[in-house]
Order: C-alpha cells, then sequence, then structure tokens
C-alpha cells in the first residue's frame, strides 16, 4: 500500500483523534482541582479541534514501534499545553478573541481571573503528565522527551513567539524573515516537538530523529501558512471565528505580504519536503504521515 | 554544634541565597528568548527575595548527602515558579497589585501581555532546569521530583490554591478549615515540595522522605500564618507593598479569624511539629535547617 485515500485518511484521523479524545476527557479528574477551575480547563481542552499534535505523536511513535497506549499520557500533555496557549492568547490583554472554535473564549465563558489560571494549570499538569510516560517507558528517554517539549514549548519557543507575534503586530516593516522566525517559534515549534517527541519516545536512533525533526519543522511552517490563507479565503463557520480577523488586528500574513498564490505555493514546497523525509520509512503509520503532511495544503486548494 | 546563633543562621542562609542568585542571574541566558521578555522575565526572577525556596531545597539535599551544585538547576527552577506565580498573582484580573518588593509590578513596569508571557515563560523554564539536573543525578530521581513538583505547583496545588483564594475573597462565611486547604494549597504546597524535592533528589528514603514532607507542610503553614500576620502589623519597608492590603481587597486571613495572638500561637505550634521531625538528624544542615523553622515565627514575635 503506497498511497492512502481521502476518505481512507480521514477516516484514521478521526479514529486516532478519537482515542486522544476519550484519555483527555479523564486525564484531569482525581488530582484535586477545584471544581471551578476544572471545568474551566476541561472547557476549552475538551472543546473539539482535530487534535493534530497527540495524533502526530502517537503516529510516529508507533511508526518506530512503540505502542500508542505507552505514549497516550505525553501525547495528551501537548494538547493540554495548545490548549492553554489559546486560552492565554486570546486574553483581553492579548490578542483580545471573544470566539474559539465558534464558543465564548475561556476569559468571556468564565471570567479572566479563572482563565488565566485554567492556562496556567493546564501547562503544569501537562508536565504531570508526561512523567506518567514514565510507567512505560524508559526514564531516560521521558527525561529526554520531557527537555525537548519544555524547551519548544517555552520561553525560546512557542511563549517567545507569541511575544513576537505582538511585537510584530502593527509594525508594516516586518521582514518576511522576521515572520517565518516568529511562526517557527508560535506555531512551529508545538508541531515539530510533538513529531519529536514520538521519534524520541519510540526509541529512534539519531538520524532517525533528525528526519521526523525536519518533517515536523517542514509541516509546522506550512501548516501557519495555510492558517493565514484561511484566516482570508474561509468561511466563518471554518474558522470558528469572524474572517479576516488577522488583518484587522494589524496582524503580518503570508498572504498579505506574498499574495494568495504564492503563500500556496510555499506551503507544497514545504509540504514536498516533508514528505521526502519519510522516503525510508514504510508500513502503515508512514503513510499515515505522508498522505497526513500532503492534507494540511490541500484544506486551501 | 546543637545550637545556631540568629548571627549565625543569617550569615549562612545569606550565602546560600548568593549563590542561589549567582545561578538564576545567568540561567535563562543562551535559550533563543526575544530581549524583551527576557528582561521582563529577569525583572521579576532578579528583584531580590530570600531565596527560602530553593535553599530549602539545597538544604534537604546536602542533609543526605547530595552535593548543592548537583540540586542547582532543581532549586533555581523552584524559584522560577515562585516567581511566575507572584507575576500572574499581581495581574490587574487577579490581586490586582502595583507594586512588589518595592518596586512596580511586572505588568506595571512592561506591559500585561509581556507579563502573562513572562510567567507563562518562567513556569515552562522551570522544567527544563528540572531536567537539566539529569546531567548529575539519576533520571528516576529527576522524573519523581519533577512529577511531584508539578502537582504541588499545579490546579491541585499553587494554581488550584490562586483559584480558592480568588473564590473566597470578598466572602464572609469562609471556615478556618477552608482557610486552611487554601493556604495549604497557595503557598503550602510549593515550600513542602522544596524540601521534599531535596530529600527525593538527596536519594532519601520513604521514611525520612515522609519526615521532610510533615516538616515543609508544617513550615509552609507557618510562613502563611506568619505573612497575615505582617501585612497588619509590618511596615510598608518590611512588607515592599501597602500595610493591610490583604484586608482591603476583603482576603481573609488568620488574624481577622483568630486575632493576632492566637495565630501566633497556631504558627509556633507547626514550627515546634516541624522541629521534631527533624531530630532524627545531625550535622550542620539539618541544624540550619531546625534554626529556619523557629525563624520564621521569629519574625513576628
Amino acid at each position: 500500500m503506497t498511497t492512502m485515500s481521502v476518505q481512507e485518511f480521514k477516516s484514521v484521523l478521526k479514529t486516532e483523534a478519537a482515542s486522544v479524545e476519550e484519555y483527555l476527557s479523564t486525564c484531569l479528574h482525581n488530582r484535586n482541582i477545584p471544581q471551578r477551575l476544572l471545568d474551566s480547563m476541561e472547557y476549552s481542552l475538551l472543546a473539539g479541534g482535530k487534535r493534530l499534535r497527540p495524533v502526530l505523536c502517537l503516529a510516529v511513535a508507533a511508526m518506530f514501534g512503540v505502542k500508542k497506549e505507552q505514549v497516550m499520557p505525553f501525547a495528551s500533555a501537548i494538547e493540554c499545553i495548545h490548549s492553554y496557549s489559546l486560552i492565554h492568547d486570546d486574553l483581553p490583554a492579548m490578542d483580545d478573541d471573544d470566539l474559539r472554535r465558534g464558543k465564548p473564549s475561556n476569559h468571556k465563558a468564565f471570567d479572566e481571573a479563572t482563565a488565566i489560571l485554567a492556562g496556567d494549570g493546564l501547562l503544569t499538569e501537562a508536565f504531570v503528565l508526561m512523567t506518567e510516560t514514565a510507567e512505560n517507558l524508559p526514564a531516560d528517554s521521558v527525561l529526554t522527551a520531557l527537555n525537548t517539549m519544555a524547551s519548544a514549548a517555552g520561553s525560546g519557543g512557542m511563549v517567545g513567539g507569541q511575544q513576537l507575534d505582538m511585537d510584530f503586530t502593527g509594525r508594516n516593516d516586518v521582514s518576511l524573515e522576521e515572520l517565518q522566525t516568529m511562526h517557527a517559534m508560535k506555531t512551529g515549534a508545538l508541531i515539530r516537538c510533538s513529531c519529536e517527541c514520538g521519534a524520541i519516545l519510540g526509541g529512534a536512533g539519531t538520524e532517525d530523529q533528525e528526519r521526523i525533526r525536519t518533517y515536523g519543522a517542514n509541516i509546522g511552517a506550512a501548516f501557519q501558512i495555510v492558517d493565514d490563507i484561511l484566516d482570508e479565503i474561509g468561511t466563518e463557520e471554518e474558522l470558528g471565528k469572524p474572517v479576516g480577523s488577522d488583518l484587522e488586528q494589524g496582524k503580518n500574513t503570508y498572504p498579505s505580504m506574498l499574495g494568495i498564490e504564492k503563500s500556496r505555493e510555499l506551503a507544497q514546497g514545504l509540504v514536498n519536503s516533508a514528505v521526502k523525509q519519510l522516503a525510508v520509512f514504510d508500513g502503515s503509520d508512514a503513510l499515515f504521515l505522508r498522505t497526513l503532511a500532503q492534507y494540511i495544503v490541500d484544506r486551501v486548494s
């Protein structure tokens, strides 16, 4: 089997996402979390989404022969980190977004203090979940993956990218290179790292880890370009928020710098490079990962 | 040597704090952090303070024969967590404090978005630092300590305690038990865990870990009672913020519930129980930890 139909791919993606969903739905229970805080954390964590990051982590680990159940706490931790970042990004002091996935954003559904704490809580519980992976996998792999994840999510990665995004907003002299650096940190780092941690936890060798790292970095970059394009040409229903909100906020985007067509080409080039990295791997998980890469750009073609 | 003079104790405390300070002053460098974010993180992290939590962690580990340098990244990580919690607690949506240690609070010196991100960044870098302890110590001890720390700092610990504090503020029917639970989570968990992680990283056995855990929980509880008393009877210079700000914000405090004298007695009782836990240990580090416990209540006598 060397190709996978779109229908088949979507069915696998759905099954994988459902298993993540099931784990997420109870992973914060029995942890002595005050009720209002737990409600707020789960409001955002269980608000849907494709669960792309954990699914990537699970598929990569499986490609190296490690069972998905073994990696599940770690993979779910990545979704907790993603969810916290959305809560904090939506805050009035940041992007001031009232809607997220078509529902009131966390600080609108609860209040600002609770939203800040729900974000802090999800970020911290993510590290509890990561350590719980050590029940199934060697402690040194778990520590290496955790270090990689904290670095990618932190101030030299995702958090730093959000800071750059704030700094760049409203500036009209941002270069393409600056935009790429910002997105590589803000969105790219976590997607790259989801793949990379799958490889580390899967026991991949150094060369294979590097291949997966490059695959992840490329699809992460493509993902953001596509997101920028969708913000311009998507429907409010697809986006879960008003169309064109990036531009309205004075944000620099790929389409505003390069135009839609050039942006699409850039994304396709990145996906091609990503797929190339997987040439040495076979089996259904490798096929799924190759198809997933192409699926990212197909959303806007 | 079975006692330590106040002068001697303060001199040891100062030396230990200085070694933590030195480590903190460079631990965020060379991590690719955008300049404004780094400035904001260091503004709060390097704003002084007694460095009580890392010093506790180092002294406990040393009592079990592990060198302070080996535990330093982990101990410093605790200060990063403490620092992040102060930044987020001061935000307008939370306690809305303009001053911290006599200087403008982080969101006043920078802006709200940067302060939120500086907190997020410090919390995440803390986990990077913790994993770096594994260069000197066994991976499984580091993972156990990291799990304990994340649980204590998270939504079932410190973050959850802040949520309860918000929920209780302005309510006039909060019971003493509720107040104690809130403080055990908000302030107590991190102080207890600083001691506990010192024991775990020091390779202490289960019984000794339990003794240290109880020591830490008791001094943590005493510390908060003393803080509440100081908020009423201290000077603005000692506090670094206006006297009586807790009461003004409608917060429930030990003195408001029990009166100053009963609060003092409660704190002294907790310190006595803490000191008792250390009876089986000897050496200069045990003596330091015993003296430190008493020092906490001596601040208000």
